[in-house]
């Protein structure tokens, strides 16, 4: 395996690829490091019917091996290795993967952000089959029928307002006695006849053969739990992104996003950034195929005047 | 035709359609104008091979056709049609256009940039046939063939050492007897074999039947033309954005570009941007799409506490 690299290229999902395809085109030496498997989260929905450029619904993992296929054709390498450690030496980017050492001109990170999960039983199984992490993505899938909404925080509302206009019934699922969000949401959700509230509550486990049926709840105060029927669940207690190998390099907000600007640079010399480790990303495939290719070019004006 | 609009998205393009598919999908009421042909300038590439989710190449005119099904299939309204005027009132804008007054609680503005051009003979009708206004996008289907680069700023430049890497011969055409660009990018030019430099020089025209085949160049010291054969020639003298409608709304550049942050939002309510008119955009598709969809979900915030 090439140990030194013009570009390396941290996630292999949308943001990742985006920027490995123009780095390919750019005639960079290029690697993508990638921990779990190519294509990001979004290869566990069923299908995809927002990404622009496809007037019918489409399978998100065939999008996103044609992606990788794409880099490819450009003469990209793909590899699965997990980061343990970057350093930035003498100009050059030293990163550490389980059992090797690169080096690399500079560095498109890309590693994306995870949501946060219940963890209890049914939850993995169910994911993209009843449950989901995107209402702006899969609201039109529940037309008329019962979602639930996990949160209590600014996400929760909106997602349960946004879904009150496709469901016929929301239920927002909510572990404390009052709300985090902004008063205006939370007036407006009073106000939605459709969204109801099951407070002081917790998700024990989600049931369903193939696809979600319903929702086992405990109520903390009473100690009671019941099992009530749904259709969806929306998760919506937050996501954390993954910058920890970021720290320090860059400005991180309080959450662990990093702040930039259009340009998607970073105050650490040969450093870009694109996809949801980006403070004000929406989590959508569009967004971070878009800042992908703007990091790349970032990256491209920096190594044109290393060159 | 309806008169009165949640939102109107001024240009069909990919900043402008890709937009619209997010304002369809959260069920607002969403027109677009576009004053000449859906799709943007791209459809008048032949094909194109760096919107990532194809692996293999595709025509940018079918691609674009998708995008505006796609929004359609979300009931957004494609209106061909330009914008006269745009005016705040109350809490809501007025856009006039040519026999016609809309009103929209919000805009989403991708009116798009166009290229300087020459404007002299043969230019249009080889465009896309071996004269170009992109190195990026095209660079690399003149692997080994002769090409000229118009102009002697820091795009020219950087354009003709982005060849380079592709062509046998890259010919920097300049009207004056300096560069304008960047020193260091200068230096790199001086320092290519493979670049030379035509001084003090204008194309008086294109020629070729079915593909560009050479330039009619003018010395302006000496009066005396000549034809040069070249197999591509990239147009690199400038764009300019189309953001006079904006003028008295938002702060732009010396240029006329919107300057904004990630969100994509502008200081005047309701009005948000995407695409070629915002500063530091790259014109690249997937930017331009990536740009609408935040633009869009920018829209969506503000809209929803209006509701």
């Amino acid at each position: 395996m090439e140990k030194n690299w013009d570009v390396i290229i941290v996630g292999g999902g949308p943001a990742g690829l985006a920027a490995a395809i123009y780095c390919g085109r750019a005639l960079r030496k290029t690697l993508v490091l990638e921990k779990k498997v190519f294509g990001g989260q979004i290869i566990n929905a069923d299908i995809i019917e927002n990404y622009p450029g496809f007037a019918e619904p489409i399978v998100p993992a065939e999008l996103m091996e044609q992606m990788g296929k794409q880099a490819e054709r450009y003469g990209v390498v793909l590899e699965n290795d997990e980061v343990a450690n970057l350093r930035r030496e003498q100009n050059s980017w030293q990163i550490e993967v389980y059992k090797n050492l690169y080096t690399a001109k500079a560095l498109v990170y890309a590693a994306g952000s995870v949501h946060r999960f219940l963890g209890v039983s049914g939850e993995s199984e169910l994911l993209g089959r009843g449950v989901s992490v995107c209402a702006t993505c899969d609201a039109p899938f529940f037309v008329e029928r019962k979602v639930a909404v996990l949160g209590g925080g600014d996400t929760a509302l909106s997602e349960a307002l946004h879904l009150a206009k496709f469901a016929s019934e929301v239920v927002l699922i909510h572990r404390r006695d009052q709300l985090r969000a902004e008063k205006i949401l939370q007036e407006r959700v009073f106000k939605n006849e459709k969204i109801k509230i099951i407070w002081d509550s917790e998700v024990l486990s989600y049931r369903g053969d193939k696809k979600l049926e319903a929702l086992e709840l405990r109520n903390k105060k009473s100690g009671n739990s019941e099992i009530v029927a749904f259709d969806g669940a929306f998760l919506a207690i937050g996501t954390i992104p993954n910058t920890g190998l970021l720290k320090n390099f860059v400005d991180l907000d309080e959450n662990g996003y990093v702040v930039t600007d259009i340009s998607l640079g970073t105050a650490a010399g040969g450093l870009f950034v694109a996809g949801e480790v980006i403070k004000g990303n929406r989590r959508q495939v569009a967004i971070s195929v878009g800042m992908g290719v703007q990091a790349a070019l970032s990256c491209e004006e920096y190594l044109a005047k290393l060159d």
